[in-house]
């Protein structure tokens, strides 16, 4: 029996089945063969990619490739500012920032506040609100602020509306609708809308007046957008951009699903203290330990639904070897469930408190960052 | 029985029936109570209200009462940059113009080049072109510099994408589809589009921070789009616009329809010759006399359908009781077909002949009228 799940940029329901994603969204899965090669490149492999939490792609072959060429691509990613940035997101982005580091290339990064106005029924003040505190993050995860252009759809409508309109002219209604479950119902600029996500894929190309190769890490809900300008950037001239695609950040609650910045105890915001860090881990984060302590001992925790677990395999805990010790221990019962926790709460604490540090100055840096016209 | 009538901006189809369009689109008609406060205010009327070529509107009484009171208004007008400009865009600009130095107020000029390129099937360079072409000719109608701003939406989308989301989150593709006769094939640009078209009608109210009221002469095609506008403008907090609605300038070929850039004569466009202009009425403009000479002098003329008669008094004279003396000459039959051509052809190339001398210069002033951001 199939069960109900729906991905897509705008809802996720259901238990997400990675695998069956794959195969209905069409993408490859990440092999050995390119792992090698992204290996024999940057001297290295991050944890995300051997851990799978980056699991699929397009043409990341062929980017890999052109690059070896000395055909350098370029990266692209965004964000969606209607809240408060959580783990989710600076998931991709810290993912991001090492493939700039690593690859030594440029990022450009949209702020999609169109899009969030046009779905959320919120002011167009407030999201203006977001988008300047989210840059703060984005600016705090450590892109280098000279290789790095911000794009702020509605800042830079002047650049990116003649170019979406190139996309809109190849793109009808029937095409959004399937993809995005739209109906008659739907408001006129959110039909639009996705023809200005293209353009940061192709813009570089014509700002620079020539085909660069585009690679966009991006978390797999977005994959219905690319899908579309996949199909459409060839009849503009361009490449078909890349994309790798990762899987999403558990919600506290439980491990199937997507960390969200709405609804209660879902996320942990990168703003948070280190007391509502604590707070939310421990009242919050659904353990894969046993009702008591004697079980526990005797049967081990389950990892694979213990949310404090998962999250030191996404984004915690770096080495791989200390990974499988507490793996091996909280499996084993050796390791409980307030010691997994408190493990997580300490790795978290020092994350968000560097970040936050970062933050500080971040308003500083936000002109550097624009992309200037 | 009702015989098949299509107006909309993008279809003008049938015999159109004026009265049947001012019940349908829910017009008023100009009353003589207008006409004559508006001849209290200009002292003076001009012959396309006289003759009711201009003959409906929405809130024109409202719009003079707030001039009364010195709330003055500004004007809307705009061009669909797809081809070379005929006598039938030019009737109201002329027009505008009128209404611009009269009652001494400022006009903004919307340069539709997004719309055209969405929904005609030529590339965006070609769409450029007649941006350029265009606007020397809407230059060379005489507008002040100094309170003329042209908007391009693609040039200035940087001011007008913000705020056409804001329209675009009240509009759904249902109210779209109805009013424009869209389908699901249609491209998600051109659904977007009449957004794009309603932000210069309340523009100048953000720029100054002042609501502003708004006066959009336009032929009566473009409607669809200004019902949409003022059902919407509310809701953002700025006054409905108010519209003056003139019935089309026929073409050559008869007197019932819309002159057209294209199809095969059947428009005169600015920049013709006088041989072209010469050649066109002579070989093309439907005559509302009889076959044959003795016929003629017996019956006389139809000035109803007869294109030469109706260009006349649409654009060409504008002294009545000239006008007046013409009808009756050509009616009687004392007034020949040929007369009254060669009368049209002469009036029209001295009309164009001093239009052309203004447009020599015209790209040289392009830069002036460009609204500035």
């Amino acid at each position: 029996m199939t069960e109900k799940m729906i991905v897509n940029p705008y809802q996720v329901e259901g238990e997400v089945d990675y695998q069956r994603l794959v195969k209905e969204f069409g993408l490859q899965e990440i092999t050995p063969e390119i792992l090698e090669k992204i290996k024999q490149i940057t001297k290295g492999l991050h944890p995300m990619l051997k851990r799978k939490i980056f699991f699929a792609h397009r043409d990341l072959n062929w980017v890999l490739d052109e690059y070896l060429k000395g055909n350098k691509f370029f990266l692209y990613t965004g964000c969606g500012p209607s809240g408060p940035i959580h783990l989710g997101h600076a998931l991709v982005w810290y993912f991001t920032k090492y493939l700039q580091d690593t690859f030594d290339v440029e990022l450009y990064f949209q702020f999609t506040d169109d899009e969030k106005f046009l779905y959320k029924d919120k002011p167009y003040e407030e999201i203006q609100k977001w988008v300047y505190e989210n840059m703060l993050d984005v600016i705090a995860i450590g892109f280098d602020p000279k290789k790095t252009f911000f794009i702020v759809d509605t800042k830079h409508a002047g650049l990116l509306y003649p170019e979406a309109i190139k996309v809109a002219k190849k793109l009808t209604f029937s095409t959004v609708k399937s993809s995005f479950g739209f109906t008659d119902s739907n408001n006129v600029g959110s039909i639009f809308y996705t023809s200005m996500q293209a353009v940061p894929s192709f813009l570089p190309s014509v700002l620079k007046k020539k085909n660069i190769p585009c690679l966009i890490p991006h978390a797999i809900d977005q994959d219905n957008h690319f899908r579309i300008t996949r199909d459409i950037l060839p009849k503009l001239g361009f490449y078909k951009p890349a994309s790798i695609q990762c899987s999403f950040l558990p919600p506290l609650t439980g491990a199937f699903g997507k960390m969200s910045s709405t609804g209660e105890a879902k996320g942990i915001f990168m703003t948070d203290s280190p007391k509502e860090i604590k707070d939310k881990i421990n009242k919050y984060a659904f353990s894969g330990g046993q009702p008591t302590l004697e079980e526990h001992r005797e049967k081990g925790g389950n990892t694979e639904i213990d949310i404090p677990f998962q999250y030191l395999k996404y984004l915690f805990e770096e080495d791989d070897e200390k990974l499988a010790e507490i793996e091996k221990d909280y499996s084993s019962g050796k390791m409980l469930t307030g010691e997994i926790k408190k493990y997580l709460i300490d790795k978290i604490t020092a994350f968000l408190l560097a970040h936050q540090e970062r933050r500080k100055d971040a308003h500083k840096k936000i002109d550097d960052f624009l992309l200037k016209v």
